[in-house]
């Protein structure tokens, strides 16, 4: 008997992009799921150095020479020797969804000890609807055998559409420097089953390992940020980009999920690196956040873009004083929207259709 | 060899509140769990009928005539026939905890087949702080194998006092009538292995069925309204006490948690009946929502009395119009404080010591 091999969800419609600086060995564990897709792979680091990836993907691969060449000056918007640079590979993107994950990252297994097929199932949470409005409290209520319970309004179950995907992982947690040092053999082994839309209002730490997103919903708001070389942090790249794009979906009127799929992360990175990096963010971010979670956007932020450039301006009034890191990067991302849109000339950028109801902050 | 067991959590500052109509033959399978602590239940319908309670449980039984002779003119606050009279017995216990479950409620079992103790969970819940603030994506970061994300602020990570722990069911989901009649067949098979706080700012359906809370904290939040017998409505009592709760936790700077412990709900009721009960409320909760969504309470609403009363005014203003019920509601609402005070005569209310960091609404 044949076997027939089902279409991937969404083959011609979703990029893969990998920020790397070595060889795409990890692809092989991934080749099941991933070959039918098209890769982008934004090689950081030395532009000489050649990166191997396995037989038989589709990919397009980009280095430093490459960005610099495509974006001109505006290439100083992205970073150099840090994974933030993966962003490059959102703007050249021709797809409607990005799904991006480290190199680090293996296939994990279920509770059954079933190969995870993370894409396919960020791609189901994508294009399921969010509600970001009231608590579900047995959780997504759009999967097989759950629903919305007693108490749920009905003029909220229709959903908003979902923006972002942010999937876990399982051995080695997302820590930061303190809790590494703190905790070096603890491994992240409960396999929670749930999926849940992050309520409106709600700020939550977006990793960039294992994340997709509705590039024409959001796109613009997935800038991962000045760090690596030149800059005085690195990780916080994605968790810039998490509080900036939770504060336009949440003005929007567009969905965050969490939770479902999990990845195998292989191993740790250096935890006393790591605190050289992060010092200073740590700091930070006890400004940045009460400044996220007080950032209002008018009326006539209607894209994407506009909402993203007004954040740029409030960074700049607000953060600037905090230190002048935050004029540089306010600065960087009126570029990264300026680079955007020369690559991306839509009619003045993807708008929502309307707002749904409730969707107004 | 001998086996010591250990005592049971907490065992002289908790009462387990349990409304019923029937004999108590649910308790025998709790009996390894519950037979420890006190129990207050609250005999719903006919006061001449006698229920049974199985050999070696501590209670006291109140039935309508108890209720009538506690109370005197008061009594008119809590409701006859419906199981939205349990709130007497959060009124009348002099414990520091309470918990309270259905009496079709049964003792499920974890994935790996091991019976849960649902009662300990909860007080673990109670027990360990609450993180209302950020969201953390590895759900619950004080148990054990788990712990606060990359990008999590530390000055949030001490949390703030846990007032409710809500539990969930699995077999028969706790669904609307509608969902119910449409999906009759649908069970609750999933056990996701995590407990959360519900952000702030966030409303959910809370359920009565298996449901802890802090009666220090909170109490006097957990009424359970007017339903049943010559009301218009049934079925929203826990969800009318958790909206109340939920916007006084927010903001008194307490946490509500969700997710384990899971009961094993035996059966589900008569959809038909619930639909008579709940028809109002579906078509009114459209109204309600937004308005405790809204609802901001003014800093010299510092103890949980202050609080709920200024909500009664709110609802006497802003839900009168939508039907009358809500007066008699707001009333009702003044009544149980004056009730509760007058049974609780602490000085003034439990005050909480002082708010935390970012608990200013």
């Amino acid at each position: 008997m044949a076997t027939v091999s089902p279409t991937p969800l969404l083959k011609d419609e979703l990029d893969i992009v990998i920020p790397t600086i070595r060889n795409l060995d990890f692809l092989e564990m991934w080749r099941p799921f991933f070959q039918p897709y098209h890769l982008i792979i934004v090689q950081d680091g030395d532009p000489s150095k050649t990166i191997k990836v396995p037989e038989g993907f589709d990919y397009e691969l980009y280095n430093r020479n490459d960005i610099n060449r495509v974006l001109g000056p505006k290439a100083s918007c992205i970073s150099f020797k840090d994974s933030a640079c993966r962003c490059f590979g959102y703007m050249v993107s021709k797809k409607k969804y990005i799904y991006t994950i480290d190199d680090d990252c293996f296939v994990a297994k279920d509770p059954s000890g079933k190969d995870i097929n993370a894409l396919e199932q960020h791609i189901k949470n994508l294009l399921c609807p969010s509600t970001p409005f009231f608590f579900n409290t047995l959780y997504e209520p759009y999967r097989d055998g759950a629903d919305f319970v007693r108490g749920y309004p009905f003029s909220l179950r229709e959903g908003v559409p979902t923006a972002v995907s942010h999937g876990l992982w399982l051995n080695i947690p997302d820590y930061d420097a303190p809790t590494q040092l703190v905790k070096p053999l603890e491994r992240n082994t409960r396999y929670v089953d749930a999926i849940m839309t992050i309520p409106k209002g709600t700020l939550f730490p977006m990793c960039g390992m294992n994340l997709a997103f509705n590039r024409e919903l959001i796109g613009p708001a997935m800038y991962f940020g000045l760090m690596g070389d030149g800059q005085p942090i690195g990780r916080y790249d994605d968790m810039w980009a998490g509080w900036c794009t939770k504060v336009i979906c949440d003005h929007l009127g567009l969905g965050v999920k969490t939770g479902l799929p999990y990845i195998w992360h292989s191993k740790a990175s250096n935890p006393f690196v790591n605190l050289q990096k992060e010092y200073k963010g740590i700091y930070w971010q006890e400004e940045l956040i009460p400044f996220f979670q007080s950032v209002t956007l008018p009326k006539d932020c209607t894209t994407v873009q506009k909402c993203y450039i007004e954040i740029s301006k409030q960074v700049k009034v607000k953060l600037g004083k905090v230190d002048d890191y935050f004029n540089k990067l306010a600065d960087a991302m009126v570029t990264w929207i300026e680079a955007w849109d020369e690559l991306n000339p839509t009619p003045s950028g993807i708008k929502p259709a309307e707002l749904p109801n409730g969707a107004t902050k």
